[in-house]
């Protein structure tokens, strides 16, 4: 919202209400892929084989929920270590979520992109491009919040914040790495 | 998201966001079936007719409410005496909400196969079965934190603990008779 | 979820994730309606007639929003005045959300009956019926938590007791005449 | 809820809970386009084309979650200064929650008038007035808080009154010239 600068007036926002704005948006993107299950009416006379024939949509299902759940117990696991956000440690956030709740479309193109060989190729890459770009933020995240110290929680050791960056720095090779290894594959 | 694991850096975590992240799917898995209640423009002639008819999602609608609500409620009963989760409570509740948010798919299944005979039965244990594996993932639960009693509130005493175990166990014998139940009877 | 019962071991709950949990099926329940809100693509070519054309799914939108938003002003009104809830505190509200999530359905019929001339009294009178289940919970609400003065913050005093227990009554005599009203008049 | 006024009895609410269901419905809004984003399986056989061919799509969600991401801040930084709130403050605190919950609307008009040129100017004017309306009940919320002093954080300066209040002003003239120049300005 253009002109509306709230927060310049002291640069220094308690993280209690941004981590239940951000829970909301986590447990939102993460039931929404149950909407994308269902048996058509048409197999309701052989129901057992309807609901088997639905395991793409089951598997994009529990992927998504274990990915995103993993995401929060990262995005839990960075702010539990953090006293005060900034302008800019908020703004990183919040492109973050963007990318947390545009992680559905990415998925459901892979469950059906299982039946259409030719697509799968491509929605699987778009797929780790989307955890890519998630795992740049996260990188960007904790940069962002160990460049001034007194955003940190006291008790966090410096031991902590390096095990951490360590830990949200490697995922860019992974990622590359299996986006290179889906342009390689045959199948 | 493979390879950051921020958690491991100390392994005991606050239950608040935890709460709030679950309350999050719950309030979300269990509103999720009035989208699904709807009476179609051919039917406005005859409103009270129309209404009527819908009976099938109704029934759907309010057996998934209370159930969700019953399920939301075991919850509270856990982390309330909860102090600290360790990462095995996270991912068994991760696991948890990933069924809870599932539920809706079934019982969508038993509203509509109300009016398909041949279906209901399988519907019907599909659901059990659903409604087997939270209660599975309960006991899981309940034993992951009991193992470390330092994760308990100090007034917890070792007789709630007890009552609670007994509480979530005996499901299986009820749940898998239900279902045997389901396979015999006709109808 | 039958034979699970954590909450017996002792009577007594925190209202907090209550509450929590309330906020987020309200929160979903008020902003469901705006999914009903579309242009269909044929009238891009005379967009602001296609807006305009589209008013009795504004009103329904804002009515209900309005609605529930009222609703949840006075659970807001009830719960900062409760310490702890007990288990029928609990059942009630959970009936109470099942109505409120409910509402979204009988709000979208009154905006789709307002083109259908036949239907729109059975359609008000169903929309009326849900607010009068509505105020009979509140009321039961209200009767449940004032039936246990322990349950009640100390500083509640009778005074408020009784002001709330009027403003949660007469509801009924208002929603009966609103029923018969629609029952009576023509158009 | 007519007849029902439980705030009225002292006119002095705590900000917590208001708080969560705004964070709620934000949560809600903010990742509801992502619903709209979606390859018809005809364009499988060209994945990437089908992905590519989305961009007003994907313009849509990224320009809603940041408009409403921006405005949730906005929000924020108008609450954290807020001790308590009075029964005009909520009013149009749910005013204003109606108003950003309807944005997915005129958002996904935008994001389809892109491909009807005719469409486009009323779209992008409807876009703009819904963010006029936001503006103007910022400003309306501000000056009801700042009405009454006792309703602001005892350490909340005059300077800093003084400052959000011009921040929420100007808009106006912002948001008359956008749409005017919509209306001037051709294509």
């Amino acid at each position: 919202m253009p002109g509306v600068d709230c927060g310049a007036v002291h640069n220094r926002w308690d993280t209690g209400r941004t981590e239940a704005f951000s829970d909301g948006v986590f447990a939102f993107a993460i039931t929404l892929l149950v909407l994308d299950i269902n048996v058509p009416l048409s197999e309701f006379n052989h129901l057992w084989h309807g609901i088997a024939h639905q395991w793409p949509a089951y598997l994009g299902y529990a992927t998504s929920f274990l990915t995103v759940g993993g995401i929060w117990m990262v995005h839990h696991g960075i702010f539990r270590r953090v006293q005060y956000a900034n302008r800019r440690v908020m703004n990183i956030n919040l492109l973050l979520l963007m990318a947390v709740a545009f992680l559905p479309f990415p998925t459901r193109l892979v469950a059906e992109a299982i039946r259409h060989t030719e697509a799968e190729r491509a929605a699987v890459i778009f797929y780790g491009g989307s955890l890519l770009v998630i795992s740049l933020l996260y990188s960007a995240l904790w940069r962002a919040v160990t460049s001034d110290r007194s955003l940190l929680k006291p008790d966090v050791s410096a031991t902590e914040v390096d095990a951490i960056a360590r830990a949200t720095t490697p995922n860019l090779a992974f990622y590359l790495a299996v986006i290179l290894l889906a342009l390689i594959a045959p199948k």
